[in-house]
């Protein structure tokens, strides 16, 4: 099985100098259960404050980055950890960046995985 | 009565060594009322940090363990640090964990109880 | 006119010796406007923290203790810290203790009164 | 035009020598656009701590004070604000008290405007 | 490509000599994507507080100046900035000001983007 | 235990000589159980179409009405069905009359009884 | 008191040939109580099939038209048949013309009235 | 496997000589999947129209009934139908009984059952 | 002024003989007041049964035509009947097709606008 | 491109001899858009009415079948038209079955498909 391609993910130079917080809201995540094979699907949930002069991660290749783990088998706890790696790599040195997954359920249990690099910017503590 | 059983659940290894948050939502518990007999119905909710390098517990496992209180008769308080203390010992030293359990109520009355462990993660609080 | 009936209040030993947050909710509280003699329909929401070892308020005395209002003659903000005292007195001593009313409105107007003792425990702040 | 009619609000004194908060809201608040004379309809909230052994504002008395806005042409930041003083006068020095409108929109933009006088308590910040 | 008019901006003089703040929620912002020409259609939500004797911004005004975006091809993360520092101009030194734009998405993905100016005020920390 | 008081119910004539539907709801209507003497909590409903020339409840005579079951003890659905004959009666024969009664329930089983009087108008058959 | 002001609604003919449904829903209309005098709020829906070739009611001259009530004291069945009667002789002569007026209470009691002129047109009972 | 016990349902005499609908909602229905032997969650909504002076099923008896499922292991579609039966037979010849099973969902599927006896009466149609 | 652009519109032949039902649902129309200049938001469903045989609407296609409405100066009950002539023309014949345009609102009145062509299929009778 | 596969699909004998109504929804169907390769998301409503003594679908086999479309490029149209022919097949002559697809939409357009085959039951046009 062939990992999740991070070489689709695009940036462009932040369009300002001082901080600021973006959120991605994405309905149509699916992954593949890596016990039975059988499809999750979910909510992913994307934060981060570019680093002023940073970088901010280009929608459509955020999309195709999230499409590219449709026939991947991998856990809950582990794809949220992959997706926060993979972005704060490809986003190189955010100021912060959180990466939430919300999952319909297996079993009649829902589930949310929150995790997070860098320190929490003040737009968010106040929002 | 048999005591609800936690030799069900199982546990696996972290996928990460950074702090991260995990809550799993189940909408269908349902134990007994110890003094008459007739079942309560509630949603429990479990949220916790792993140690870096610590466990998660498996989502199956733990929906068979809420099972195991089917037929148990236990009150609502005793029956949300019973989960606690269960689930603390299984995940084995969580940095955090907190079980919160929403009964649909009895005599025009909702009840929502809540027990921690640990200190509140960053990831919690300013989610 | 009698008095709310404090007597019908049961408490019970609390399961565990740690601090523990309970709320319960009744949607069917009613009493009489000391004014007009019209009744006033409202939501009580109690919450409170056991101290470790400490008492807990029984579910169904609590009914009771609420029932024992319906004839009584009492404005919003009275009725809230009269709850708050006698359920302070009752349970004996808990770590924290807060009662909500929320009336369904007169005259165009909904109102909610918040009355609490103690310190406000870190289950509560970081729900 | 004549001014709202402040002498219309009564007060009662606090049924109790701690402190609590107590919100009004209403929805029903209508006042005039000073350039066009179109009518506003907005929500009012009106949240308060009184001094220990201060003073209360009388529920049917405030709805009489807010119906006196009717004919006014007044702007959505000085009716915000002129409610605040009003108010903390009638109640006489309150612990805190805060003033939020609410308001339906004009050219597809809706608003609200929050004032606030004295120190947050507690149960505000908590609850 | 003409950039969008601030011209149109007009202010007035803040009613009141204490800190306040003012909420203005905008459902009909549309521009257009820079990459592809198609709209882009969004929420605008400007929050202030003027400084004590300063300015406010008129609503009328608002409307127009959002309007003059309908032709404007602009990214959501520059949009954002370009609102926050046209109308921290127009104010001419508020307390706080922070712009919130919340998109109905593209690609199957909702955004959000947040910039602010100054200090969050506690109106707006304890709402 | 005295019957409820349909000698507060007062009428007056209908405001025009074509059929139209007339629907009062009551988000506080309160009895009591026959068996079990607690009360019942539930929510009330009337519809009715005034015969042309004929008659309508004035509405504060139908709450004190209702305000007059607060110590009865009486079922559910005959509760429904009295509502029905009392407002059939002292409207003087209405084109159409339903009553509504929704209870918010007692042992995990919420309740909506439905009983009416005379043909069902056009005006609610296509609302 | 002055009658409300049927001289303001204007009319523009039908732009088609071919029956269809218009609806237009304020949710700002206040009137008074013909009786305490205090003022009551509510929604209006009209919805109207226009004769093909027949006209429409211009919607701001509608709007000048409800807020000829605001100081009118009319009870809520009549002030219904009234907007039926006025708006149907303005259209002159329209296939269909319903006026529904949504109440937010008086009394814990909300009240819904409908009235209509003519036949349910195909499109209204499909919706 | 012992089958569900009709024996704890009670009846009493239906308190009008007319027409009219009951409908009782029970949201804490759990039976057993007959393959699997885990448990199922739903919702259980029983309306019937009582034959004039016919019988009406008891409350208490009813949820009694329900409870007897609990250890059931039996099919969706065939617990609606015995419900169906169960009641009608219980009942003696009502005008018109339906069931509606609504359940939690397996698989990510959430499925309705609907089975009825009888002639739909007028009350419901145009509910 | 150019009139809206139905040379975009593509049509595809309907994948079946028997018939079904399609609608779409646009939530970002815009047009522009044709008295004012000023812009309209609203939402456009658009359902049609396809003959048998006959032809479907391609939804890129439809999105750009519906763009093509931006600078178009309109009344909303013109634009509805127009979407309508335009669709049926370019599906060439369906058995029904109906517009629905929801408009946001002008001076505080929002407006829906129902148009339609042929019979109406079981399938929306039923749905 | 190979074709979903309705060999998974199982059937069982209906549990009755008199007419029901079976709904399925399922939130999680995901296939490809056959132009563009992306995925699709949307919810599948299955409703059938069973011949007596005829089938059912079973609840997991219906689960596979629609996870063979995960990698199928195919239209809303089309997928629609095809679930209702393969259903209908499977279950071997239904009273009634009816397929209603919900897509979350592309380029701000959401869809809704429904097809169906045979009378629609009472039990779904009362419902």
């Amino acid at each position: 099985m062939i990992m999740p391609d991070t070489s689709v993910l695009e940036i462009f130079e932040s369009p300002c100098d001082t901080p600021f917080v973006i959120e991605h809201v994405s309905d149509e995540f699916t992954s593949l259960c890596p016990i039975t094979g059988h499809p999750d699907f979910g909510r992913v949930i994307l934060r981060y404050a570019p680093t002023p002069g940073g970088n901010c991660v280009e929608l459509k290749s955020l999309k195709l980055y999230y499409q590219s783990f449709r026939s991947e088998g991998i856990f809950y706890e582990a794809v949220t950890n992959q997706l926060l790696d993979d972005l704060v790599a490809a986003i190189q040195n955010p100021l912060w960046l959180q990466v939430v997954t919300d999952w319909n359920g297996r079993g009649g249990i829902r589930s949310t995985i929150r995790a997070s690099f860098g320190e929490v910017p003040v737009e968010w503590k106040t929002r």
